[in-house]
């Protein structure tokens, strides 16, 4: 009992055996020694300006030979008290390291969300020269909707203009709305001439459809302005930006750029070569695809985004999942496929279902996501069978991975719930301190 | 080591540094000196008649500068220990943030419940005149089915006249139940006669029926009895009403008072202009609009709710998740869209199916809820892949916002269980004190 | 400072102003003099043997006026402490009565679970006559298939007469199965005859086969014999049921008694009235609502539930979920039977879709569960917007109930592991103690 | 009060009575007394080198005689607490227990996730021999993605043949790419002269196209290249398997040796007997089935479970959720068979609808998972009140399985990530101890 020595830290005294101490001399307590600066010797202990609850897992550590941390105390509080008392954060146990994991991963999605939503306000850079205030106005005015009610109101302007884009391709194609140019049977004489038939189906009564009609000049006008228009707001945007580097990293900035270019590429062609459309198979392909690739157009509507966090979080989300987007992929396809394999053999005697593989993959697909449309479907016995394995698995492989995307989407709501309710609090003081400090700052002159 | 002053806190002594206390002059113990009341002479210290469990806590921050309140503690003795201590909230560390506003956020969500609920015992406020106080029995008779036992007789009364005003549109247009008054062949002539082709469909079988027959005498009547009973109702309920203003933001009474309305005018339109039915285009339009705007009758149902809070609590989630809602919607409508735009360009070759893009739309809705009705779905091996895409992705997209709603649900049915079962334990509480009370009160009298 | 006194708590001294204590009189703190029990002179303190962690929250209730009770000790230790201090239980303010709401529920749901499952070891009331261990023995044999492994292979002995039985009514109607005992023809002749077409339809294979066609021989034996079997195992367990009254209180048993009366009623029936049944019409229906109504033999399968603990469990949510599937029940069927009234009248023009109110209520159930079949579904462009806020509203209203109900069942899952868990801890005790018990015993005598 | 003793428990007193001490003799301070090595003559106290945060627990057992544990401590330190006092684990009570059995179960967990992912570095067993060196080189290189950027490759190489091999059951069966080598009529002629109607459909487009066409040249030497390369890789990775039983256990490997003997099987028959294929049945029958039992070779792609941890969390969480798979099951199939035979009962008298029992089954089947084909639906109105009932099971009874499932999914994945989390952090650790070592080996000679 020779080697009980007295610790007293903050106010609470505790005994501990220095042999115990002795066991870990790299650390603090492991080296400390009668002379040390801390040791006090009118009550014969080692005094600490620390906190005595926490003291019992440090002492517990040379008791034990690990550490274990009581999980209602943060982890910020436990990694200052372990650098303190020199024992390094491998030492926590594997059955506790978990209170210290979830704490870093938490501060990492605290530190994702703040960078996110910080390109909000990043106003701070304001220029001196003239020309450099009104560029910084208008960026301001084009790409904050918080910065200005004129903002707010162009902010809605556009998401009407997006509106009114999206709208268009239906109302270019509705049969209801073209207007024929030629008769049918006109242009089926004209077809049967310059051999159209080849590559156009004439009875395919939407092909037939766009050939001999044309869209409305009023809307070939509003499709040209709301180009026009959003060429314009893009030019505008990259030239007052502030900082190019960050504007060509957003991926709604590229998804302009991208459609700026396809859409002023699709109208050269059609000014210059409209009269060849019809006999010119490549450019009536190439237009079709300028046509599919800018139905992309519809994701401006997600600039929604600047304005509505819970979007953003969406985003934040799916890029934070992709390995379980990929897992649901992976075994999705190799379900699908398998049961596609499936269902063409136990289905091979019956004539009518099934006539390939890929109609098998298909209808897997349609089974396992519950969608169902009945266009295929097993007719056999052993074919239902597999029917019936195959809507069971798809059920249990989609619902692991998405409950996991789903339970991420929450995750990440309600940590960016909390970093609101913090930044209003830290808002509210920020405001409170100004106000003290231009209190103190018109005092303290008088006192000079 | 001179610095040093011993802290009695509720019996146990905390040492701290004098140094350390004065970086927060502003706070209590940042101010404390040895002509401080709280300064006990006998032993050398101060003196706070406080948690000292809590007074860790309360230490550390002028060691580390930043408040980490341990987690088992509840929010009310954080705010009352900091109040105390005269420490801002602001100062709690943003890791541990969480503690405070899910407390916060908890009392808020207790606010609404309670105040939900308590719309139910609004019963206080009972008049002194004797008309008024047969109108409040009225009142509480009609409204309240908790009051007594003929209130709720009533409610159930009610409910089932509710289940008949539902079901009678079912029975008015069904073709088995219609009297026919006009022979189709006679019917088709004079439709001929007066010109009704023109905006009628006499191919359509409904319409024809409509048309050609009325409903049977007793079913009249029954609507008719039906609608006097639930006008009767919403006007007694309203002139007993003792706050009328509270009245009318109860969407229940509004629902209840535009029934009324429309009721009794296509009542009269029916009454007046019964022969020019068949030749007024306008008033049968007109007809037409009031029978479907009445649909929502059918929400007179959810009066239910007054008796079942499952029921309110749901709505009470709907009306939390607004948010939710929208960003489900807005999501689903974006994606919706552009797959529209998708499998109406890679099927433009496909003969048969989507004729446009709004029929691309329905099918994409119905691809992405997995409803699959099998109406319309893609058919070449480019559009497969597109529906492929579409349901994964509506799976995806349908499932964090829900999940998200389920979750706000769940949340709020725990929340209302335990604000039950503490109302129980305070009423228990109550019963027991008053008599107490009655037993003091009829002892201390006698004192006297 | 005077009425400054200190309170020794097993071992820990706590100083608290008198004046504070005497807040409450009517516990225990409040009613302390100094001529009480547990003042100690020597030291000047009240000494209690209590523990000094949880005293700081009871000392906190003088100080504030409510208990907030830190969450990570057991609600039974608060239970028993507040009841030594003779505070009230109702006193735990409404932010921390969680705490003590879950502790209790926890308790209740672990009552219920042992209740559940203690039923199969109900073996203790052992008899003592001859006939009457051997009726025990029997009644084990039959109903308990854990008691001995000749149980257990007459456990799988039934459940697979129970697959016998099930397989049954489908091999009986199967129209391969069945053997023809009159030409098509002859029995049509024979039909009109009769005038057995006013209710029969000779258009319907179904009918026509079951009426030309009987089962084979060796079916009806089968038949029979199964039937037999279920009866003199029903009737078996009933006599030798130790107590009669938990065997009627147990619903599989009510559903065997059942079935034995539907059974021998409907062989009765056939064997005497066999040549009428034709002719006989209601004779024809009794059958047949017989045969519906032995449907649910189907259900002596969950007998499996004895050995099988999750497919218990699931029964004890559904029965505990009874709130919940009302309000599924209840919205769905109000939200279906609107969008049913709405689809109607959206659909009236389109001649062929929706003939009657009643179909679109099946299109609204089919719909709302994601099902969607296709036979039914909208066709003009506003009917599709209802079809779109069918399905939305559908997956909303049933993820929310749905969401609660797997949320019970997950729960009920966890606890019964736990209380197997401890189940098994504590078995191991036993079995210990009883052999230090058997050790003891056998060593005292030799003491005597 | 003269029992009162003194215990001081790492620095912080207690005092307590002896007699309550007593009440368990078995334990460590149940059998101390004055003369024990702990007792400490100056202060007159048992000293004891414990965490005092831990004794009240302790002390509480002998007040109120059950453990409650608190649950911000670790399931660790309250094992080793315990056994220090010598208080069997039994005592704590029910309450509590779920601390320490969450605690237990999570190690398993752990172990188990430890045991599955360590077999990927098995590397440590070394051989000395040139040859074994060699072989351990090759196996290494086989199946071990990590080990070398040439084994990345092969792994990479290896999926891709994979994927080719899974695409080449649908590229030999697609009409499109098979060459006719008979006429059709022809083999009409032959066939009928062989008598091979009589087992082959001629109707049937998929049957006549495999028996008048062949496989190109091309395809049968890709298959059978990829299965030499698959046989190999087999044949090379058992024989230079270090552990050849842990080969065998592994079920990827099984699969392997599986899709080896079928395929060579396969190929032998084909070669030997490719003449009489047509008019010998049983032969067909062989090769079909070959085909189709060989769809397994699909799940060779899961060999990406090596590199591809979450893949592999889902193997382990299907493995561990068989329980809650069955019950899945078995619930679903008892329903779904009671509405087999309930919806052809309701159906009996509808002529176009469900003409046996079993295609009742997969209507209930297809209902209840909500795939919804629409090729059988109830047409009668008690049929269709039999499909809404139907459909709600269906959701209710799959729901609940399934989010266990998910949830187990869900803890996995978190589990594994702590896993890792702590790997990585010991991994450093390891490294700096390394090198550190490396540093005193090479200062402790010097020391010499």
């Amino acid at each position: 009992m020779d080697d009980k020595i007295c610790l007293n830290v903050g106010g609470t005294v505790f005994t501990a055996k220095m042999s115990t101490l002795r066991k870990y001399p790299s650390t603090l307590l492991g080296s400390i020694s009668f002379e040390s600066d801390c040791f006090v010797n009118e009550d014969k202990s080692f005094y600490f300006d620390r906190n005595p609850e926490l003291f019992n897992t440090i002492l517990d550590y040379y008791r034990n030979g690990c550490i274990h941390l009581p999980k209602h105390l943060c982890g910020w509080l436990w990694e200052a008290e372990l650098k303190f008392w020199k024992i390094p954060l491998t030492e926590i146990s594997e059955c506790c390291h978990k209170t210290m994991s979830s704490f870093k991963k938490r501060q990492d999605i605290s530190n994702v969300l703040r960078a996110v939503f910080a390109t909000q306000n990043q106003s701070e850079c304001t220029p001196t020269s003239n020309i450099g205030k009104n560029c910084h106005r208008l960026w301001l005015f084009l790409d904050e909707p918080s910065s200005s009610i004129w903002a707010r109101v162009f902010s809605f302007v556009y998401l009407s203009i997006v509106l009114i884009s999206a709208s268009l391709p239906c109302l270019i194609t509705h049969p209801g709305i073209r207007i024929q140019h030629t008769g049918t049977d006109a242009f089926l004489k004209k077809a049967e001439f310059i051999n159209l038939t080849f590559w156009m189906n004439t009875d395919n009564p939407k092909e037939m459809n766009l050939a001999t009609s044309e869209q409305p000049n009023w809307l070939h006008r509003t499709n040209l302005a709301v180009n026009f228009f959003f060429s314009m707001e893009t030019v505008f945007r990259f030239l007052t930006c502030p900082v190019k580097k960050r504007f060509l990293k957003e991926w709604l900035n590229i998804l302009d750029m991208y459609l700026f270019v396809i859409m002023w590429i699709r109208y050269g062609v059609i000014e210059n070569y409209d009269k060849d459309l019809i006999t010119n198979i490549r450019l009536a392909y190439f237009l079709c695809f300028c046509e599919v690739v800018s139905v992309l157009r519809l994701l401006r509507f997600f600039r929604l985004a600047k304005q509505y966090s819970s979007l953003r979080i969406l985003f934040i989300t799916i890029k934070d999942s992709v390995k379980e987007l990929l897992l649901l992929l992976i075994t999705f396809l190799v379900f699908g496929w398998m049961f596609a394999n499936l269902i063409y053999y136990t289905e091979i005697r019956e004539p009518d279902s099934f006539p390939n593989m890929l109609v098998g993959f298909w209808w897997s697909v349609v089974t396992m996501t519950t969608v169902g449309y009945g266009d295929v479907y097993p007719v056999g016995p052993l074919g239902k069978v597999v029917g019936v394995l195959c809507s069971l698995c798809g059920l249990l492989v989609l619902a692991m991975p998405i409950a996991i995307i789903a339970g991420n989407f929450d995750n990440l709501c309600r940590q960016n719930e909390e970093r609101e309710a913090y930044a209003n609090v830290q808002m509210s003081k920020k405001q409170k301190t100004s106000k003290t400090a231009c209190n103190i700052s018109s005092i303290i002159p008088a006192n000079k």
